[in-house]
């Protein structure tokens, strides 16, 4: 079973909405397992619907059309439907009735154009739209099952869910499983080229995605609906997880679609620490992210971005000797900043960053030269980062690795907490 | 001249992406009056991507194909735009020597697949792409012009500025003469009602753009490359602006598409002045957006994000007197952060930001209740603004509002600088 959506509208193609009705409908046939190979999206002339109607026949056998149900002008979906499929136009008494009703119930005056949704393509089954006049349709020809659906969201998914998605369980063989993995620090091309070292096993559907600053990898079974092909397709996912944590447990930090933040933000809050930062060339995004998150009064207590050597040491308490030495964009200077802070401001954690963002080096070092450091307890870890993503994604670079480092430190914190409960 | 557009990725059928690109070049190309009649997204099967190239070529003589440019397998766009078209794939010495180059400067690992992106449809011209390893290529054959472009947002966008926007006005007639205004601290509908107000001559066609806290106005003409007609619209648009920048003084910012923080940036270092922020609940907000400047060393010396009370204190020297007397959510407050700030840091600038971002409550004040304030040669102003756009927009919102007024503080300076310098 292959589907297609057709989303109509001269807004749409102007490009003043963003056309949405395809993404719900993709996540929901996704859900049941049915491939949606193609969306289309074209304006509200007759002739390009009717055109695009003709490709979606060609692609698949289910096909979502939506918008052009109302009851103005350029509102010609079911018209352009029907003279592609060959159809006549019928009125539906139907329809008449409860366009009275609905126009009765709203206190608003019905006009000639309203009656105009009352034709529909003969043979069309009637979807009962609570949010809206236009009703929509269900129609099934050659071998096709075709959904007329309104333009409108909210009235379109209120349809899909209640009067729809049952119908889509029985038109599918197919059911996917599958598993998300989500990494910071490593580049898609370095990735895929690892994991095809893997040679994990070939029923397994493997794609990439790169992010901003992470990158996403998925794979996916296809057990046909078929219980003891799910089963099979479970170990095997279950299989090639464990040989992905394993490989790159630096790297990974989640199976699904979570910021880095969020994690970092609930485990500190879960193990009672508190956190600050002092900030070079992040220039504050390493606040910004965690006070992003509701509730970061719990653990955030401040930051402090010093951009000057001369506040480095003022607010930040920088010997400067050890500033002339070795200078801001060094590792000595980062490990600094993440203790002091972490002692002035009377925290359990103390983060830092300092380095060349770019464009222009500096002390030196060339952009993209980066130190992030981590204080906990008496002890700091630190890492030289050098990347030429231009500014501003470097900056955001340094946040995700720190933000990873962090995360790694809190599980082992959790696991030392776990260790000792039990001794 | 008409456009078409496909979008070519697996996560985008399956719902996991919401497809971006289309609307982005559906709005570049309404802009230059070029029509977009069809927008494709399909897989990343070769079969499928051909299908879709075939259709556009039937729909369009302008095609945009987005997407499958990258190294991994999944990646095939131009392997099959060459099959389509019946066009030989070669190496091109000259991509390769650029990828090199890439790695070299991120001191990355290149990998075999990597050097796939060599590989182009015999004639295509290689468009540079300073954002990723995939260059984009652009095609012309049977009449029909294709562009070829990456899939990740930034890279498309960067491109298609760069490279194929001037392309663009020479393939159409019509000629759009427009105006874009930029506004802060004015809601969409408020501004329409009051622009509705002005009576505009209706000549000129008038669109809105809501955006992340701000406004886009945008007046148009349409003179289809008649001199007489441009003539008319020039006036026409000329007089609309005097009639908006004088009614929207203080909301307005910008006449084109420029960051408010650009502008103060430049400003600030245009007048030799420095600046420093004390943040609350935008928690390094106003710090990141002045560091993403390239050159904010400059004019920017650092930031206290001071989340607690105790902070507030000890980090800016508030006088604990005055916090348990007014609280932190309080016009004294952020005068006294401001203040303090520009003090400490020693920067003739202090902004300072404190409140309740949301979702609770805080201090009995409701979220959305956010004080901000400018110091300035031993002056204060200081705003209340109480919003209720949900704890991210609330921040975003704040920073904006006062870069703003920083702007506007700013253009007084100078008024006032170069009043001095005839006296």
């Amino acid at each position: 079973m292959r589907a297609a959506v057709i989303a109509t509208g001269a807004e749409l193609v102007a490009g003043l909405v963003k056309e949405s009705n395809s993404n719900f409908i993709a996540r929901e046939l996704s859900e049941v397992g049915i491939e949606l190979v193609n969306i289309f999206i074209c304006g509200d002339q007759k002739e390009s619907i009717k055109q695009n109607i003709n490709y979606a026949r060609q692609a698949a056998d289910l096909i979502f059309i939506s918008g052009g149900l109302g009851p103005t002008k350029d509102d010609i979906t079911k018209v352009a439907f029907a003279e592609e499929l060959g159809i006549e136009m019928t009125y539906s008494a139907e329809i008449e009735k409860s366009l009275v009703k609905f126009f009765k119930k709203t206190q608003s005056e019905i006009s000639e154009n309203n009656f105009s949704q009352a034709y529909l393509p003969a043979g069309a089954e009637i979807l009962e739209n609570r949010h809206g006049t236009a009703p929509a349709l269900k129609f099934t020809a050659q071998g096709k099952q075709f959904y007329l659906l309104p333009g409108v969201p909210i009235e379109l998914k209120s349809i899909f869910n209640k009067q729809i998605k049952a119908d889509l369980v029985s038109l599918t063989e197919n059911k996917f499983l599958s598993q998300e993995f989500n990494f910071i620090g490593i580049g898609e091309s370095t990735l895929a080229a690892e994991i095809e070292k893997l040679k994990l096993d070939q029923r397994l559907i493997i794609s990439y995605q790169a992010g901003r600053g992470e990158v996403k990898l998925r794979i996916k079974f296809n057990s046909k609906n078929n219980y003891a092909a799910e089963q099979i397709g479970q170990q095997l996912i279950k299989n090639a997880t464990e040989i992905i944590k394993d490989k790159f447990s630096t790297y990974l930090y989640s199976f699904d679609d979570q910021d880095i933040v969020d994690i970092v933000a609930k485990t500190l809050q879960e193990q009672g620490l508190t956190i600050a930062a002092a900030e070079s060339f992040t220039g504050g995004t390493l606040a910004e992210r965690l006070t992003a998150k509701a509730g970061s009064s719990g653990f955030f207590k401040g930051s402090v971005v010093a951009y000057t050597k001369e506040l480095k040491n003022k607010l930040l308490k920088i010997n400067n000797k050890l500033l002339d030495k070795y200078g801001t964009v060094s590792k000595q200077c980062a490990e600094k900043m993440a203790a002091n802070v972490a002692n002035i401001l009377e925290t359990s954690i103390g983060i830092s960053a300092t380095g060349a963002a770019g464009p222009d080096p500096l002390e030196g070092h060339p952009a993209g030269t980066m130190f992030v450091a981590i204080y906990y307890q008496g002890e700091i870890r630190s890492w030289k980062l050098e990347k030429s993503y231009g500014r501003s994604l470097n900056r955001f670079y340094a946040s995700q690795f720190l933000f990873l480092e962090l995360k790694n430190l809190l599980t082992k914190i959790k696991e030392e907490d776990k260790l000792c409960l039990k001794k």
